[in-house]
């Protein structure tokens, strides 16, 4: 068996903890696997006297991780630390500067500071490794790099975030509204105590930023996605979703869009009203799912926990095995260098049905009015629901528009949000149809 | 950019054609991935004048297989001849003792042969590729040896059969029987003219035995699974499934036991009652599927195209791609000489729910005796229907277990067939509550 593989572990969480667990109690199916022994050797966290429920005392403390991810004589270092500046991103860096792999699960480091890190791995002949970055146990990385390495991706689409998942899931079963059940959330610890990470769509835009980079071997600048969080979705909107046959989920897509002269990317991360037959509406409760649209393999799904200190440090330590067998990829599935630099869609220019809904009062003209507005911005109505009917009482007014381009709905808006009997900016939502 | 990877491709029907269009098709993309070309430079089939509708003229041809994977100066030979012996063996055998990879979509060859091939390929320092072997163009070979290698798995299960995933679809969908559905699987080309090999359970056998290869790091005989197929499965067993809460998929299920003092892996393939709610049971038509519980990563399941010229040629490539980046795993994820010998439980140990459906004539007393074996034999009964109420006309008496050896439910069987009322011998499947 060949020399082991020695590992330095920056972090000790849930994640860095558990990466630390399992390295040990599974050592001897690791060996067998990766050919050699995969030794911890060095940690680093901020508090040594801090009481973590596991023996540390075998390897080499750090207070400084950076310091030892330029001196620990290690190969490899795990980087569990997170966030996209700071810390996180010079320990990469000096991991990376004195010829050592990084493992991360760090999605806005690659999401934010992928760009100037792929080219430090790139040249130091070491890669970083971020399975774990991506949909937690679920091994798409991998699966979107190499397994469907011969694709010409289409599509690559998802629920890239448990926490609103479990949210919007909990909505629907129980009619409560998004305050009530993110306090729920957190409460079972699914939700942090600041939600606006996952909530606001932030998260998800990390992950989808990565699978894009892998999925279209393209440079992709962060800036340039849309994104939208759960906020805005309320009970009644999953009702009517589920009324006009929908499940509404907050999906990442990238999308790979025929130009002429040059193709262009669709970036986006939102609420939207999805088929109800189709595969991410029954994806549920903390739950990841990445569907792949490939032009060989047609559609794959992956389904798991997206999520928690087993799943992530399945990812993270099966990074560290492909890492000991010497099997490493470039960062995005090829050379930095080699990375496309594609045109973004802007998001005015997506073109397919929206969901609107408008708190009206219901005096008479009200929907003359507002039909109207839609017939001048060429705004085409596939179905209407109105429901409440005392009078001068407030009523939902909702409807499915035909394909149209989102600057036409976001026009419409304006001018319907101005109207006297609007009580306020509607909500609407993307529907998305080729998703089912 | 490196010297090219030489292919060799044996076999030119609509697997092997796709291969070598696709790596011409998508030859730039694909360099930029694998860092080098891809170039096929030989071909093998045994009709040379046959119009395939691809211009081969570019490709050295070989008559004979074997002869090209000896000789022809290549570094991997593409097998999709087909087979556990004759030429698909020796094309194998040859390529490897002349120091070529193999990337294999066989998986009777794998299943049956992979102990004699694979110390073949330790010794030669080269791989024999199969993720085409299961599953089409789902990425489960990867995912299991490399996604997930971190995991102890407990259980790999799933839809591995295309053909009779979309009878067992259709039939519920039409409440037509068995072989109404199989003439139209037939002319729709979703079933081959002798259909024995899928509808019998054999082709999920062979996949699952890889499968369990891989998960287990073990060493099995394809002899030692339970193999049952889905001719025994009736209209009125998709029905009552469906009224108990269940539908039936023909599932493929490897789990590891622990046992005392050793382990024991269950290995079998049969039709078998899922919770409707579960992750199979919306698997529907051609689709294949894939669930791996491992101890960290928890459930994944894996879903897509499981059989067809794009999906797996798909796979075929992507495997070429990991050997241009010199990325080759031992084919069982351990090196042959480490898989371990298990035991495998002898399916008669098999403990859990059984579904039972006698087809009874609806005398007095005949509720009665099949109770009275049913207690003698400690089968204690969960739910049970009796429907068709005509005096001496045939009525279904379907029954429901609780957990009990299947020891016991075949004793039973043999008694309650040898009743008089009891028209043929009652229709018995397991039922696998875990898979929910």
């Amino acid at each position: 068996m060949r020399e082991p593989l020695r590992i330095a572990v920056a972090g000790l969480g849930t994640v860095g903890l558990e990466v630390v667990r399992l390295l040990r109690d599974k050592r001897d199916m690791l060996a067998d696997r990766a050919g050699r022994p995969l030794d911890v050797v060095a940690v680093s966290a901020r508090d040594r006297t801090r009481d973590r429920g596991l023996d540390l005392s075998g390897y080499t403390w750090f207070d400084d991780a950076a310091a030892m991810a330029a001196e620990a004589p290690c190969d490899l270092v795990v980087e569990v630390i997170g966030g996209s500046d700071g810390t996180a991103k010079e320990v990469c860096a000096q991991a990376l500067s004195a010829g050592r792999h990084v493992v991360t699960a760090n999605k806005a480091l690659l999401a934010m500071r992928g760009e100037e890190l792929a080219p430090l791995a790139d040249q130091a002949g070491r890669t970083i490794a971020c399975e774990a970055a991506v949909a937690g146990g679920i091994p798409i990385v991998k699966g979107l790099r190499e397994g469907l390495s011969a694709n010409r991706v289409s599509t690559v689409f998802g629920i890239l975030n448990g926490t609103c998942n479990y949210i919007l899931t909990r909505m629907e079963a129980t009619g409560q509204d998004f305050a009530q059940i993110l306090t729920e959330a957190q409460e079972l610890g699914y939700a942090e105590a600041d939600p606006a990470f996952d909530v606001d769509g932030v998260d998800a835009a990390h992950k989808l930023a990565i699978l894009a980079a892998i999925a279209f071997n393209a440079r992709i600048e962060f800036g340039s996605l849309t994104i939208e969080g759960i906020r805005s979705v309320s009970a009644a909107d999953i009702m009517f979703a589920r009324e006009l046959g929908y499940r509404i989920k907050l999906i990442g897509l990238a999308e790979y869009i025929e130009g002429n002269p040059e193709p262009q990317l669709a970036l986006r991360v939102g609420p939207a009203l999805v088929p109800k037959d189709g595969p991410l509406a029954r994806i549920d409760g903390v739950l990841n799912a990445v569907v792949v649209d490939g032009h060989a393999a047609d559609r794959i799904m992956m389904v798991g926990a997206g999520a928690g200190g087993g799943p992530t440090a399945s990812a993270i330590v099966a990074d560290i095995l492909d890492i000991a067998r010497g099997q490493t990829s470039p960062v995005f599935g090829v050379p930095t260098g080699g990375l496309a630099e594609m045109a973004v869609q802007p998001i005015a220019e997506r073109n397919g049905p929206y969901y609107i809904r408008a708190q009206v009062v219901d005096r008479p003209g009200v929907l003359a009015e507002l039909s109207a507005i839609l017939r001048d911005e060429d705004v085409s109505v596939e179905s209407l629901i109105q429901r409440g009917r005392s009078a001068n009482e407030p009523v939902a007014l909702v409807i499915v528009t035909h394909d149209v381009d989102e600057a036409a709905i976001s026009r419409a808006m304006a001018k319907i949000t101005a109207i006297d009997s609007v009580l306020q900016a509607p909500t609407v939502f993307r529907i998305e149809p080729s998703l089912g």
